[in-house]
C-alpha cells in the first residue's frame, strides 16, 4: 500500500479472527521491523514470537498481576483505571489475538526504549501492509516471572519494550478523533 | 512510494542540499507524524520546528557544550567516543541541514519516550515519502539554557525526546549492514 494510505488505514486492532498467522508472514514483518534507524546502528532490538494461547494466557495473567501489584504499591499508578478489567479474570490483556510479539533489549543501552519503539512503528505499519492488525498493549509487558520470561527467551538484562497483539481483523474501528498537532514554535 | 519500497529507501541523511524545506511541507509531515499509535491516545508530542540556521548553530554549541559537560561528569558516558567531533567548534551536530525539527513532551508521561519515538518514525517515513532526508541526532537534544528552550517554546515540563534534521539530500548513502533479526524464541 502506499505509506500516505498506509498510515491513515491502521487501526490499533482490538477484535481478532480466529486464522492463525502464518509464521513466514511474521519473520517478514520482523525483517521490515529491523529496517528502522535506531541509534549507532547498533540494531540492540529483539523478538519474541508466542503464538500459542495457552501461553499468550499465561503472559496475560502474570502481566495483570504485576500491574495490580504495582497499583497497590503506588496509589498514582497511570493503570488505576483499569483496575476493574485488571481483575477480571476473564480479560485477556492480548484481546484473544492468536499471536504476540514482544520486542526486547538490554536495559544496559541507553537509547533502549527509543530503538525498541522505532522497530515496532515498523512492525505496526509492516504487519497493516500485509492485512494484519496490531495492538500495541502496555499493560502485558509487565512479566517478571523467571520462568516465564525464560519461555519468551529473554536474557536477564532484557526489558520489554513492547508487547504487539497480532491476527487478522475481526472488525476494523473507526478512527479516534485526532487533534491539531501541537505546534510550539515554529521559526524562520 | 509503496510502504515496502519506503522502508527500505529511507536513509539517515547527512549531507544536505541548501535548497529550504517548504514550511507547508513541513507542516504536512508534522500531521502524518501524528498518526502514528499512542498510549490511550493522548498523543502527547509536541513540535518545535527551526529553519533559521543561525537558531540551529546555537542549538547545535549549546548541545554539544552539555554533552562534553556531562561526559566529565560521567566517564562511562556512552558518548565518550564522540569527545573529537563535540569539541570541534566547527561541526555542527544537525550536519548544516536547513531545518531540525523537536519533538517533545511532558516528563510527567510516563510512556512519553516511546509516543515521541512512534511519532519520530512516522516523521522520519513522512519526510522520505515527500524526497527528504532526516537524520535523528542524538547528539542534539541536550538544550537546557533556558532561552534556547524558550526560543523552541518548549514548556518547563518537557523532555525533548527526538532531534531530526531534515533537508533535501544532497547524496544518499549505500544502505549500512543490517544484521539478520534477533529472534530469541519462537513458541508455536
Amino acid at each position: 500500500m502506499e505509506f500516505k494510505d498506509l498510515i491513515r488505514a491502521r487501526r490499533s486492532i482490538r477484535e481478532f479472527d480466529h486464522k492463525a498467522v502464518p509464521m513466514d508472514v511474521l519473520r517478514l514483518i520482523v525483517a521490515d521491523s529491523t529496517m528502522a534507524p535506531n541509534a549507532r546502528n547498533a540494531q540492540p532490538w529483539a523478538f519474541s514470537i508466542v503464538a500459542n494461547r495457552d501461553l499468550i494466557r499465561r503472559l496475560s495473567d502474570e502481566s495483570k498481576k504485576n500491574i495490580l501489584w504495582d497499583m497497590d504499591e503506588n496509589p498514582s499508578s497511570p493503570y488505576k483505571t483499569y483496575r476493574a478489567i485488571l481483575e477480571d479474570a476473564g480479560f485477556n490483556v492480548f484481546y484473544n489475538a492468536p499471536c504476540v510479539v514482544f520486542i526486547s533489549g538490554s536495559k544496559a543501552v541507553r537509547s533502549i526504549f527509543v530503538d525498541c519503539a522505532l522497530a515496532g512503528a515498523y512492525f505496526m505499519l509492516s504487519a497493516a501492509d500485509r492485512g494484519l492488525g496490531t495492538c500495541w498493549v502496555d499493560l502485558g509487558s509487565a512479566i517478571r516471572d523467571k520462568g516465564l520470561r525464560g519461555e519468551l527467551g529473554l536474557p536477564d538484562d532484557h526489558v520489554i519494550v513492547a508487547a504487539i497483539a497480532v491476527g487478522y481483523p475481526a472488525s476494523v474501528p473507526a478512527p479516534p478523533p485526532r487533534s491539531d498537532p501541537r505546534i510550539l514554535r515554529v521559526v524562520e
